[in-house]
């Protein structure tokens, strides 16, 4: 027996939202500890891994390991019909093939609830090594979002550079070139505005900007986002989900050609 | 002579929006006591019935019945110029093929006005008993408008059940099963919250959504809405103009296929 | 070397905006004294001029008389990540082949650069006689813009007829007559709902309410819009930039076929 609930059910939906145009289907992992997500994207490019743990529930309870496996384009219907302040009560059997959602509102009045037929979906989870990074820089979501999303107009590759005093986004197109420099400023007044730049030495990088966009889904999930590089690995790019779990997208860097 | 002064001139516009997605070519039928509308939609599966009472206006004046047959579309054309507090003035020769508008401002400022082409519409109207019915339901018009959105997402058909805690909304597709539930709630504090079920037994009917989803085009003329039902007859869905009228939409029941 | 800096960065935003429906490529003409900008549309019927004033920059430097080739479309891509209380600087060498665009936030914590790539067009300025014009209308610029775009659903030519009382703006189409009566009103409260009407004698044109529907882009650069109308020559309809400069639009009347 899996049955969770989740007072702030709109972290469910907004968790949705920020993986459905990467992944198709995917396994939500039910464990004693957390629900977890791990997906390759449909063309194998990046990676995404999301973590709610059982912390965020003001409900848990989940007898044995179960995967449940979900088509994040008809969750994603489902959930467009949560209210904003709905709570949201999952139950699935452990050896069922459907995933019951709840929704009831604040008021109590009106109370949703859906079956939902699951998948056998076979995905092996990868384990991802914690590793250091030369560069971790931590800014507000909401400029991450504009500055890679007014970037696209520019071209199609976006390179990072990270350095003391901030961080270049730049991009050469067609039509021209355009560089956004975000300065370091730990002491903003709102911690929200804050960039914090972490550095060990300067790194440079390039990615392609339409997987960048396809990340920035997850901005309402947090104020902030946080990117860590190192010389040619993946970049990790986190929306930490409260003290309760985070979305993580990896992507690889691409090698400029000379 | 036709003359009609109406203050509230958005009510004329709403009107023209909740019958026009069903509703191509239709009578304005004028008479001594009011101006109606009755007619089938294009498809011949719904029929839609508006009655605006000569007490809506402030100046009404009607020599013989006369009926102004428009086209919906060009109708909701000319209303889209309409300021939301201007006043509109009807004016039409008895045996002459134009319809005259006049939008005026509050200001005073500025004054627009229509000649419309007439059509002769050939349709007569039909007699529709006032028949009592098991259940009447009366909800927030904002609630049905947004199940019947949401529901929409899972499939075609809507199973509307109404006992007495309630009034359950179902829909079953390819994804899965979804259920609504409205709790009656008579005590509610504010009026337009109330959802207040009279019912003399329980029924259950199907619908289709597609046309549950037009006749919500209406929404934005009433805070409430109230759905009728008996077994084997069509649904009323009834949205009042204060106490001067009303748009209703009359919808036969699938018969389920076992 | 041409340099200048505009705190209010917007207004080139909106300048953009309003001439890259009609215009695709053209020169911004810097000299010692203004910008400007000259150019027929693409289907060459109507003519759009604009000057900003080098008094509306704070910092203004202009060594010699330049013409930078732009695509207004490209422009507009990158005004698009201008925030609205952005700083644009410009900048350019005199024999350069490229203009250099700083847009810096208010906070400055962000800084964008761009550099983009400039083309040789051909154009010579028209120099546009400064004459005398039978009527001129000053009236709110949204509620032009609001006449026009509503016009549009009833036909594709407006009589524009200014008389002492107010202008007239009428359109006859398959569907039936509209007519727009803005009164003059020059005592208005406010000085941006004014309608002035400075007349010599009556004047009747027609125009195409595509060519008025692509002038309404300015809209927002400006309260209000000058009209200024003769019989047989083409209108003008201003939007004034503060006291800086403005955007101007020509366009000849429509002859009528009887």
């Amino acid at each position: 027996m899996f049955e969770a609930r989740l007072t702030n059910g709109v972290t469910m939906k907004q968790i949705i939202e920020s993986i459905k145009d990467l992944v198709k289907d995917c396994n939500l992992d039910c464990s004693e500890e957390e629900i977890s997500i791990q997906s390759m994207d449909s063309a194998h490019v990046s990676l995404v891994a999301v973590r709610l743990g059982a912390g965020a529930f003001d409900h848990y309870r989940c007898d044995r390991p179960n995967a449940l496996g979900i088509n994040t384009a008809n969750m994603s219907k489902i959930f467009k019909m949560l209210n904003n302040d709905d709570t949201v009560t999952f139950k699935a059997e452990d050896e069922g093939d459907a995933l019951t959602l709840l929704f009831e509102g604040q008021k109590n009045d009106t109370i949703a609830d859906f079956e939902l037929k699951l998948m056998d979906i076979d995905y092996e989870q990868l384990g991802i090594p914690d590793t250091p990074y030369k560069c971790s820089i931590k800014m507000p979501s909401r400029e991450f979002e504009r500055i890679v999303r007014d970037l696209q107009v520019l071209g199609d590759t976006c390179t990072i550079s990270c350095g003391k005093e901030g961080v270049r986004f730049s991009v050469t197109g067609n039509i021209g070139t355009g560089n956004i420099l975000t300065r370091a400023n730990a002491s903003a007044e709102k911690e929200k505005d804050q960039v914090i730049i972490d550095m060990e030495e300067p790194v440079e990088l390039n990615f392609a900007l339409r997987y960048l966009n396809f990340f920035t889904k997850a901005t309402s999930l947090s104020d902030h986002v946080m990117i860590s590089m190192s010389p040619e690995v993946p970049v990790v790019i986190e929306y930490p989900i409260q003290d309760y779990g985070y979305v993580k997208y990896y992507l690889a860097p691409k090698i400029e050609e000379e």
